[in-house]
This record gives structure tokens, sequence and C-alpha cells, in this order.
């Protein structure tokens, strides 16, 4: 998917809701685990009782991993179904990858072809060589870290490096890698004041911002400081919509609050407009 | 598997080598392609031809995900024979994951109670809560990335930040977190010379060193700099072992190549012991 596939279908839908699919079987209504696949039926009523109101939708990996084979196929089925349905929505496999070079093409095999994702996400730490391999793909979006959402950026990504704070020296540095006009990047929403500076560094890139809902992150800030022309953000929430309820009603409830973002952002993109 | 453990293997095997399971089907005989599980029958052949002269194998995770749902399969039957056949052997699951905390907790469940492997690499990007809740598996290792063996290395690891190249920070403030006890770290061999300064702030870790062989990295000046009172270093090759013939004596070939690597280690434990 072309970067302007993903802005007409912003405007369309009046949305740049991400819905994270991140599905623990501990937290799924309990007659969905009488049936084969729970964690694709899960996430197969969220699709259908939320497609009109995100753009983009986010398995975590982490999360169909954990359950091995079953949920490798979990995972298989749900892009299947993202992809036959609704071909028109961006589909971000987070999995935060990052090899040495011949271990990242297998990486990007892994996520672009066999899968079929239009995006991943990757770590930055081990720099240039690690990511071109993703980047060379084409109609396919390399999503890095760069500022997290967790406390524990404050370990190493907010440090001086060089006079410099690291998650703006890996902003800046891979500006200059190959094919770089396919880099996004991932900036939390609980960090919203550090966006401004975020895009002076990189004013045209596409923004992935989890953390809006059980992280604290708040939208309006996000926007403030985040919105561009092509307004530029992807904002993400998991367990603020995928668990508001946690009853058979999951669905129902889960688009009362993906519906609740996707207003707010409507009255941004007027603003905008 | 306690860290005793391991070293007694080491001592009793002379060899404290690591192969890479890193299977590419362009890479193996073509009369493997005919059977039904490729991947799994190469890592077996390999496995029954060489687990006398390793201690560790170490099959990196991209090489499986890239053949999505069959891939992960062979990555199952992998450990499983492993872990039937040479619960001796300490396992690695080669992934360089990491997460917000809930997340890499799925991980950890992945690799250490699923499929049940010994250790799990990590990349340290985002700070000490992705890493901690590895390190709360008792019993279980965790390795994370310090100076790897790629040129990318160069593009942030060893920047100065505070004063001190980024690897060192992220090796400093790693033995501050909780169960510190259980991490490991990975130090490319192609930047031997560097080892020396990681040996002073991390005396008593194990070291995971790949780059040995296809990278070239040299054997000697890494174990000059980098071996401690338990060994303390576990050396990978992968391509040089699994690689080196591509006929069907692979296996036959593969351990020679592990032989040469082990005696050269048997020599190096001789004058430490």
């Amino acid at each position: 998917m072309t970067t302007q596939e993903l802005v007409d279908q912003i405007w369309k839908k009046k949305s740049f809701l991400c819905i994270g699919l991140d599905v623990d079987l501990n937290k799924v209504p309990s007659y969905l685990l009488e049936t084969e696949d729970p964690i694709f039926e899960f996430n197969k009523k969220i699709i259908d009782a939320t497609h009109h109101l995100a753009v983009a939708y986010k398995p975590n990996t982490a999360f169909y991993e954990a359950y091995g084979l079953k949920g490798w196929k979990s995972l298989e089925k749900t892009i299947q179904y993202l992809n036959t349905n609704h071909p028109e929505i961006f589909t971000i496999a987070d999995a935060k990858r990052g090899d040495i070079g011949n271990t990242s093409a297998m990486y990007a095999k892994a996520f672009f072809e066999d899968l079929a994702f239009d995006s991943v996400t990757v770590a930055p730490y081990m720099g240039k060589d690690s990511i071109e391999p993703f980047l060379s793909f084409k109609g396919k979006h390399t999503i890095m870290l760069a500022l997290t959402s967790n406390q524990g950026a404050f370990d190493f990504q907010t440090k001086t490096i060089g006079g410099i704070e690291l998650y703006k020296k890996v902003l800046e540095t891979s500006k200059e890698w190959q094919n770089s006009k396919n880099l996004m990047y991932v900036v939390g929403a609980t960090k919203a004041e550090f966006i401004g500076e975020i895009r002076k560094i990189v004013p045209n890139s596409f923004l992935l911002v989890p953390g809006v809902g059980a992280q604290g992150g708040n939208l309006q800030d996000v926007c403030k400081y985040g919105i561009n022309d092509q307004i530029g953000l992807l904002i993400n929430s998991s367990r603020g919509i995928i668990y508001a309820s946690k009853e058979s009603d999951f669905d129902v409830v889960a688009a009362e609050k993906a519906k609740e973002l996707q207003q707010q952002m409507e009255e941004i993109l007027k603003a905008q407009s």
C-alpha cells in the first residue's frame, strides 16, 4: 500500500485510528474458549465491529507466539481475513524485529511476503544494515522504534549521545539510509511533548503512536504536536478498545470505544481541512 | 539449566561451541527438499553429527518465520528433538525480542514455556521494563545484545553517551536490574579488541559471541580478551559449519568443521586448567 492510499483512507473514514489486536486468552469472554480458534474468532468479531472506524490493525506478534503453533496459525488467519475482506486497511505486524543483514532479510520475507502485511515494526539497536533489508520492499513500510511509550524509554533512548538524545540520533541517522522514504516511526503518546521535537527531524514521516488509553497518553496533545499536512499519525489503542468489555458484548463495546476515538479524530481533521 | 551445568558441560566436552541452526532452503542439499520437513531433517542431521562437539545450539527464529506456519513447526520439532535427545545441551532462541512489559512477558512465555528453550536473545533499546519480564524465569537465561558483529553496530552502539559508549552504558545499566544474574550478553567476535573492555564491566557473565567464521572473527583473539574463571564464552558458528558442504555429505563436513573449532577450544581450555 502506498502512503497516499493510507492518507486517502484517513480522509474517507475521518479516522487515523489503529486498533491493536493483542489477544490474551485470559481476557476474552469464556464462551470463545470453546471455539476451535478463540484468538481468530476474537479478532474477527473485533474487525467486523470496528473496520469502518479504523484505518489500521496491528497484531503484536508476542501474543500469538505465546500460543505456539496454534497462535501463529491464528495470526495467519487474521491477516488473511483482513487482506481478503478489507484490503484498503493498513496492516502492521508489531514484531520489533532486527538482526544482521541476511537475517533481517528473512524477517522481511516472513512479514511482507509470507504473511503479506503492509508494514512491520523494527528495533534500531543494530543499525543501518539491520534495517535496510526491510526498506528495499516496494509498497511496504518499515516502522522503526524511536521513542517508546514505556518507562524504560528513559534508560537509553533519552540519554544524550554526541549532543543529542539517542532517539533523535536514531531519527537523524535513519534519514540517510537507502529507501528511507519507506520508514515510519514509533513514538509513544505518553511523551507527547517530545513529538514536536521529533516533527522537526522527520516532518513528513508517518508516526505510529501507541500509549493512548491504557498507558495514559492524550490524543489532543499528540495531535497538537504531531499532525502534519498528510495527517502523518496513526494512533494506536489496544487494551482500551478490545478489552473495554470482557463479556459477550465485547465487540459492541469495542466499537463504541473506537467510535469515541474516531469522533475526536473527525473533529481534529475538520480543523485541518 | 543452571550456569554451573553449562560450565560442567564445557569441561566435559572440552568445547564451548554453539552451532547456529539458520536453515535457508536455498542452501540445503536438494534431496532434502523432497522430505516432508526439510528444515527439521537438516537440523536433525546436523545435531546427530555434531552434538558431542557442541554445548549449545542456536536456531535464529527469522529463518523459521520466513517459512510461516511450516517454519514454526520445524522450530518446534527442532527444540523438542534437542530437549528429548540431548537435555544437557544449552538451547538458545535467537529471537532478539523486546517490547513493553506485558508484551515481553508473552515473549518470555513463548520461548521459555511453550518452546522450552533455556535462553532467548533480547534487544535493549526499550530498557529495563522490556527485559525484566524475561529475567524473572528461574533456570532460564536472557542474552541481551551489547555489541553486535555487524557494521551497523557503529551506528549507535559505539557512540558515546554520558561519557561512555552506548554498549557499555547498556552493560552497566543492566547490572542493576532485578535478577540480573540471569543475564548473558551478545558480543560480536568481529570486535575482539572491545571484549577486554566488556570484561571489566561484566567479569562474571557469559558472553555469546557470534561472528567467528563467515563474518571474519578470530577465536584466539576472542578468548584472549574474553575468557574468565568459568570460561564465560559461547562461541557461535552458523554458516561456517552448517553450509561447509552443500552436498549430501553436509553433516559429515559440518562435523569436521565443528571438530576443528572444538580442538582449538580444547587447546585453549588446557591452558586454562
